[in-house]
């Protein structure tokens, strides 16, 4: 009996929700270029898109938009609850607990319920997220305003404002991260899914995931290592001693998956230079791109490319958040991918996960009394 | 391609844990039978079995209890965070809220970390699951009292007394539970320490994935099943109509590994009768008896039989619990099975857990402006 480590070569389920080809750089959402999406829709138009398999017309995106702002508002017992804990807790460990908090015992699981579902959560996500920032930030905690799309009534609750190209770069960081198949924190919702769990412990299941270094810490990894060098000029010099001699691992570099360029990492590129950059945060650019190519020089010909994660560290900071903010931003989108990943699995091919494991402890043993143990 | 539908032939994992033969309906924690188990010891000294790999001696399960005991008392935002969530909440909300507020985004894995985390773990759980029941029950939160071992702390915590005969009954519902190879619960507990999360996130997923109705709900719905019935006489008819001709599910009958008697259901059943019984549970018990008489004389060639969770119930409310507690006590118990499955993963086959999806969706598609939508 073989063990699948990882569950490597594993297929856990059939989707039509996200098309990767690791080999060519692309990833598709129900059929659509991630570029496509993020240069010509918003937020809650891939929302519509994951959740009910086509774009949505004028007045069906309207729809949508109004039911999610009508869940802006938290549930006081969760605004509560988020002030009581401590505010050097991790954020990720806020949005694992609010979560969970809103979980229930009896959810029943059906099409029409789940439709239902899926605005009121991405409407209760916006004010958890953001609150969270606001809780580290000691500033009182508030409800997002239902006047404004998804990206804005965000940057809003967290900022007080926002302009244009903020509101814009958030939504295509939110647009990005929206879902890459199966993930440990999609498996570990839908694992929680296949239970007939109900949907807020699927994501609270996803967030105790993402929370591990090796998944979700990227791109704080990627970041502070652009810290850690802290001058272009010091590139060729740290690379050589800690990644060439020193053995380190390039953060930011190689997936499970791709083995070119990522798509969405050209993207937050791209959009590093079109927001504002102070002194600092252009410094640490010139550094990401000396790297990068030092990076793809020794590694590319591996099929070790930079990821998602290496340029979106920088972009987070351009918009105002602060690093330990940066996994969080990636599960407030995640969370769409993996409620799309939990109603597919459960509507169409409903099982519950329970695998094997191969015994390799001792055979059975004599029980001897704790007076006669040495 | 084929999908693993539920990975039902996939091994995850190797383990030196438990050893389960559903043939011969053997269950044995480190070698050891569950029935010396659960005669001989009581629930630290397989807290320590199943941490160490070895019974203790009389000076070692000291220590292990004092280090236990240590961590009995909760940290003050959890008590909070306990009071504030609604009392109607389902009790599996509140534990998986409740570990999700203790879980930590720094958590450094490695031998002599963890082999300190889990007493401390195992003695915040016995904090949390009693302060769990005396919320629900209106009462004021408590700590529980460190002079007193595992499961008798437990019930004084929750009743404040406890008599002989309910403690050792507490024992051995705890030592029963522990675990159980690699159910979906254990199977999101290792797909979040896959990922490096710290140990709280990854009891967090458990109890999101025992939550579902399909996992942790069977004690609950066995018990239902024999107040249905409501009468001893009624148990032939109504297993004649609901179960023969009405193709309802029997509940508390069949296991994913088990083709004979669950070697825990045949304690539990005799934990029943050595407990004090008021009429109404006399009552449930006979008809519970009655019920198995029919259930394995009708399944039993199809290798359907009683399950742990089908006598539990009765012994749980026997020991004085309301239903609305038996999976959470299901979960009490089997933080102690996570622990030693993550431990035992992250040390020593430590690998991201990430499987594939089979992509089925639609081709490339050309993106509509939404204007131009139908």
């Amino acid at each position: 009996m073989a063990v699948s480590l990882g569950l490597e070569d594993v297929f856990i389920k059939y989707t039509g929700l996200t098309f990767i080809d690791g080999n060519a750089g692309v990833l598709r959402y129900r059929g659509y270029d991630i570029n496509d999406l993020v240069q010509n829709t918003g937020f809650e138009e891939v929302c519509y898109l994951m959740t009910n398999g086509e774009l949505p017309n004028s007045q069906q995106l309207a729809e949508f938009k109004k039911s999610v702002k009508e869940h802006y508002k938290l549930p006081d017992h969760v605004m509560e609850l988020i002030s009581d804990l401590p505010r050097e807790a991790d954020t990720l460990t806020m949005m694992e607990t609010a979560f969970a908090s809103l979980s229930s015992g009896d959810y029943q699981w059906n099409k029409e319920n789940d439709r239902k579902q899926v605005p009121k959560i991405l409407g209760e996500n916006l004010g958890i997220i953001s609150n969270i920032y606001r809780h580290k930030m000691g500033m009182g905690l508030q409800n997002p305003d239902p006047k404004y799309d998804y990206a804005e009534a965000f940057l809003r609750n967290c900022f007080g404002n926002a302009d244009e190209k903020k509101i814009s770069a958030m939504n295509a960081a939110l647009v990005i991260y929206v879902d890459h198949e199966v993930p440990a924190s999609t498996t570990a919702a839908l694992v929680a899914s296949s239970t007939l769990s109900d949907m807020y412990s699927c994501i609270t299941a996803a967030t105790a995931a993402l929370k591990g270094p090796l998944h979700g810490g990227a791109a704080e990894a990627a970041y502070k290592q652009l810290l850690d060098i802290g001058n272009v000029d010091n590139v060729e010099n740290w690379f050589k001693t800690n990644i060439l001699d020193g053995k380190r691992r390039l953060m930011g570099f190689g997936h499970r998956v791709y083995r070119t360029y990522d798509p969405r990492m050209k993207i937050f590129k791209k959009l590093a230079t079109t927001l504002e950059q102070t002194d600092e945060q252009k410094k640490l650019f010139e550094i990401a791109v000396k790297l990068e190519e030092l990076g793809v020089k020794e590694f590319g010909g591996k099929g070790i490319y930079p990821n998602t994660d290496y340029y979106s560290g920088i972009v987070f900071n351009e918009i105002g958040f602060p690093i330990y903010m940066f996994t969080t931003l990636f599960g407030f989108s995640r969370v769409l991918g993996w409620l799309s990943h939990i109603t597919e699995y459960v509507e169409e091919e409903e099982r519950l996960i329970r695998p094997r494991a191969v015994y390799t402890g001792p055979d059975k043993r004599d029980f001897v009394k704790i007076q006669d143990r040495k």
